[in-house]
């Protein structure tokens, strides 16, 4: 198969449901980047390189180089929110940035208002909006954000839009018949069939938009039957769900750092400080049972005891989140792991990440705002499985188990890039180096 | 190009030069495991599993069974060294393991005892070995040691045997005349050039002796054009050099994974204690140097400042290797990493790696062991690159720079081994699993 | 006030409720120590000197050589447990010491037969006892401890006897009527009042029988005012409660030390791990609580927030403990204090204890014992808040704060020590040596 | 004896040799302190309690409020400085405040304008001069301090001065006979003998001013015994030597701590990692020798192994100073502690202090400069032991071996406030509120 990549012509939309701090955190360093004021780190699009060919052609281009990616200059920010604060107001409570920062960016944020947002407080019980949309049906919702969407694609001039969703965890659901079918999905919007999730209007509507969307949250949203169905009938890339940053982050580095050297683990114990809103949320245990689920899935995954159980039958993993206000934004966290080696002799690692939560999770936004667009310029529709990469739970094909190590995720995404570009992939064999050797010799 | 890999039929000797802690441990280890008292933990070959075809197929055999290897029952081992304490005075005397683990194979291990050594006091200043080879030339010496590799052959009924250096680190020296041709080396061996250290007149007889060698010190050894030449002549593989074990294992770990993120580095600092034999060598400033100019080459691979100025431009690393006695063979490890993430904001990571040593090492020698005399009987010769799994820093064809990322090796060694069985490489593309989703709609 | 103590002539009997980890530890240990297997570390009476004197006379008797105490090899130990395992079977279980130390002593140690404990299931949910006195009122159940007592102390030839409790932690409970006086209390006794705990009455019969009692753990026991007027009257001395080791150890080293150089002290966030029994039980939200209180209040006086708003004021204190099997009884604190200084610039401490609980306990065990001993000889009753230094929550008049700092508490251990023998208590004024150097010049 | 201690009457001066890092931050901390901008935390003249009278009294003022010290609003600064640059250019150029808290002060910081300094590049390899006194002889060179303190004095209007040492460590001397006596010294002055180090100027130079002299370095300066019978003769207190911050404070507080519970001590493994320019100075194994002696001295004796050979024999305590520059002024210390309890059982305590040097030293100036006028003011000369608590290296009488132990410092110098004020001293002993008990029943 070859790709036929449209180029990104025009200016690029990017909305965001949900301008807190992780939105603003991306909006204000996009802002600031484009003046000079500061360098997109931690962003693979912007900084990253790619290896193409053999070792020995020495050909490491930028990925931006490499690729035909919207550029910096022609991105454009617009969301909604619960709340009607404007995104300079909004990173200013946050506490991310520092002032410094946001004061030569302050015309160019306080431009930006939410628009009214979709907003059912049965999904977030401690949120309490009031820039929200009233209408009588969440069909009649849908529209209004496609409405919402072709009116900053006017306003703005843009050629293209991506949806990134920034916005609170929604409750713990499961999927029901309304999530089965494109039919079953659009009659429940019609009904107001309470198990369609808020998050889950704005990905419709995207979609009917022929916007590309991302979930950053735990939430189902486009995990669901229906809405990949969708994507796959109008040609247009989903991905999801859980940015990956902080511990578990870590976790998806060191672990299959253990596994490759098979060496066992017994224990892993797992520590969080953190003082933000979200550490308030999930200092309440029933909150947390969800999130806790998706961080003990990692180690599941990676340390794969069905395979190995003399190495990880035993394994004993726990993750704690503890509210401690004195750290604001700064996520701590601590990991003991007990791991044993030859003959089972005993070692201990303890790794202390004095963090920092949105810091982490602006670039990804920039990231899956950038290779969404890519994918559905290239044709790339249905589930973007090679963005793994980003995700805490992957989402992928319903047969298939998630890769949680970013190592081998990091793979995918490079390989798929070459693939669309008509490269080799790359397999590190690297064997024809030393038959060469034999001849030169 | 297919491989006829002969059957691993027979007894596979395992020669050791330098039957201390390292050696030691790995021989009660693999005696033990004979009689079922303990487990291979850490040896990839006997408790790693591979993926084979597409991951809906499900196919993760054991490596042991995917790869034709020698048996452990099959493996017997032998050694050098300039004391004549046999392997279980040895084994007591490096704390390494408990006495009550030992009791039970002391029988097998009093019967190991170390045959004389190559000993040039002029390599390591400090050791004073009384167990030692007298002749007249080096190129003398080297038919010794052939004559002792046939002889235990023939004693223990070999049908093949490889060698791992296991003994102490040489002096620093640099690659001269002598090491460039086999003639020159050949020469050199008989008129007693000083340039040629013990360890190569091992490697010489090993390969004279139709024995692979690998390398687990950081000296030379068959890192010369003179020993590759050889291995490429008489078809014999060798490899190398510095087993990585500890820190460095837990460097390459983590630095691909901020990598792979595109997270700055603008300092990582190294402390170490401990308090064998190991680190009152390694407390001498002289001796350190050259230990550390291998341990910091590999974040200067691994963070490549000159393709990511931005990112590693500044990066100050530090690695200081302290004497404690207190922790005897139980090396502990605390590293301070100062990374940057988007707009250049600050955090760190602080680990503590409560590791030990030998433990680490032995089945990096079990696996070598093994992996050599695969590829001997597969007809791979000249430098086993896809080795450097196991390896600080690995020798590769002079035209190449070494790959240090933990999880690029772990490919290049799975590839290799599908490769060698006519298996699919994987790419981790993957992405036909959504190209028949399509049709399966 | 001159003291005329007694000599320690004859045998002491050691009587602990709750034959355990801590007690099998501490008698295991003493056993060894008498055959010179070990040594009394952790323990003040055995190891700790006291400075007598000026500084200049040089006297630093070790505390054993200072005070008439008990010798190790005068003491004998017995217990009341509700399961019957013998002192070996128990040390066993706890997998505090190594088989290898319990083997030459196992005939001691299974000597030693646990009596049939008073035990109230009301007050231990997870606890099942077999070994266990039946009896009409709990006024029987005293009479049945005080039998016991006499019993133990005849067939052992002991001339004294102390109690030192180091069974499970009884339910919260507060003061009730039943608790206000002797009369009320042995009315309750005998009309069976709910309030009254099992740990209440071993009080009462150890007082009756003439026989000092020391609270392990932090269950009211002998901190009523009725046990306290018993105590007075009977001329018997009392103390608690709850041993001080571990992380809260720790807390009340390192919080003086902040607090006598004045530094601000913003966040102190404990976690601990931990896998024995005690772990499991406090894993449960409602017995953690009771510990919480504890754990909490020791920063609270020792960082007086009262009398210095703006250091401690806003203080967010949290403690956590975590149910970590890999660990079994070693347990694991990790520590974030959040401090600030000069012009409040933030700072932080992080203390990560690999401790061992019942090591820590077991000497504190041993010296209560002693020095309760010591006390009843000296003719001191009532509350001995000397003791102060080994416990979380001292027990104290009813008008007195307690104190935390350990180092306060050392001084009032060591000035009462010397008080009692007639030596100068110490003030560490100190002035005088600089007047004589006046007239020496 | 009683005190009549003068009150503090007018303008106290505090002249400061050395206006780097530590210096500025006092003064400027003082200066926005004075303006209510900021606390002065870590000053216990400022913000520490003192009991008075027994516990039930309930008596704990300021310390400030109990003794008579000079009022922050009367303090003036200036200093000698071998750059030119004012404290404004000074405290930028250091970085240890942030510019904004320099802001609303720079025109108090940029009045301060250093004098002329007595420098020897003998003494300080390192470090080049420009702003530097020249005359024939140090005795010339001691007048011409003399005039700038009386100058200093009518110019600011002050009734006293103190003289508080925060100028560059000296190179490592020992006493010889020109230290002797202040005839031998006085001589030594006249015919510039190389034995007298520019620091020994200063402090004769004060205390023929009737200047106190406090040494936050570990030079011997005023610990000589011309210097000491000098400071008798002419009634004028001084003190040293060597500012107690960061790892040193933490040593004092946790040994102390281990010691009262008897725990032995195996090992102390102290790194610390720094990027300032004391950082670059200690990173020379010469310099960093003389820092160290006074470094391993705190745990010597505190752990006293002569009185403890089973606890502390063995004790194997190192430290290291690690040049980093990624961490600039905020130097960051790991320790090691291995440590045994009950029978020779191992347990470990990591402690990692992410602190700021110059923010720790701040205080200490300012409390040392408050305590030796009190002293002064008190009529107390030579040698003011009481001040032990702010030194690393306590200079004591010559008999005398310093106490390091922070608690036992603390006492001391709580112990002689009270005496100078003419209120009890407190023992902690406490019997008696246990005797009142006994009536009151």
């Amino acid at each position: 198969m070859e790709y036929q990549i449209k180029p990104a012509q025009g200016k690029l939309g990017i909305l965001i449901p949900g301008l807190g701090a992780v939105a603003t955190t991306v909006i204000a360093g996009v802002e600031a980047i484009k003046k000079g004021l500061a360098q997109p780190v931690g962003s693979l699009t912007q900084m990253g390189n790619i290896r193409l060919g053999k070792r020995t052609e020495n050909r490491y281009p930028l990925i931006k180089d490499f690729v035909p990616l919207a550029g910096m200059e022609e991105i454009v920010f617009g969301g909604w929110d619960v709340y009607s604060d404007n995104v300079y107001q909004s990173a200013m409570n946050a506490k991310v940035l520092e002032p410094g920062l946001l004061e030569p960016i302050k015309a160019e944020l306080e431009a930006i208002k939410p628009m009214k947002a979709v907003f059912d407080k049965s999904y977030v019980k401690n949120l309490d909006g009031t820039n929200v949309k009233e209408a009588a049906t969440k069909w009649d919702l849908a529209q209004a954000l496609m409405q919402d969407i072709e009116q900053f694609k006017k306003d703005n001039n843009c050629t293209r839009v991506v949806i990134v969703w920034c916005a609170s965890t929604e409750k713990y659901t499961e999927e029901t018949a309304v999530h089965q079918t494109i039919e079953a999905f659009e009659a429940g919007l019609k009904n107001n069939d309470p198990n369609i999730a808020p998050s889950m209007i704005y990905a419709y509507a995207a979609l009917k938009s022929n916007v590309p969307f991302a979930n950053g949250a735990p939430n189902l949203t486009v995990d669901i039957p229906a809405i990949v169905a969708l994507s796959k009938e109008l040609n247009v890339p989903i991905a999801g769900k859980d940015f990956k940053t902080g511990q578990t982050l870590m976790k998806t580095i060191v672990a299959p750092g253990l596994a490759a050297r098979a060496l066992g683990v017994r224990g892993w114990f797992s520590s969080n400080i953190l003082g933000n809103r979200d550490g308030l949320v999930l200092d309440d245990p029933e909150n947390f049972k969800t999130k806790e689920v998706s961080k003990l899935s990692v180690l599941e995954e990676i340390l794969n005891a069905d395979m190995n159980p003399e190495l990880y039958g035993e394994l004993y993993h726990k993750v704690r989140i503890n509210y401690y206000p004195p750290h604001g934004d700064n996520k701590e966290s601590w990991d003991n792991i007990d791991i044993f080696g030859w003959l089972g002799y005993q070692m201990q690692i303890k790794i202390n990440f004095l963090c920092r939560d949105s810091i982490l999770a602006a670039p990804i936004v920039l990231d899956l705002a950038l290779f969404m667009d890519l994918a559905h310029r290239a044709g790339m529709d249905g589930i973007q499985e090679w963005l793994s990469f980003y995700f805490k739970a992957p989402q992928t094909a319903p047969d298939l188990k998630p890769e949680h190590d970013i190592f081998k995720q990091l793979i995918k995404l490079q390989n798929t890039l070459r693939h669309i570009m008509g490269e080799d992939l790359i397999t590190h064999l690297g064997l024809d180096y030393y038959q060469e050797l034999v001849e030169a010799l």
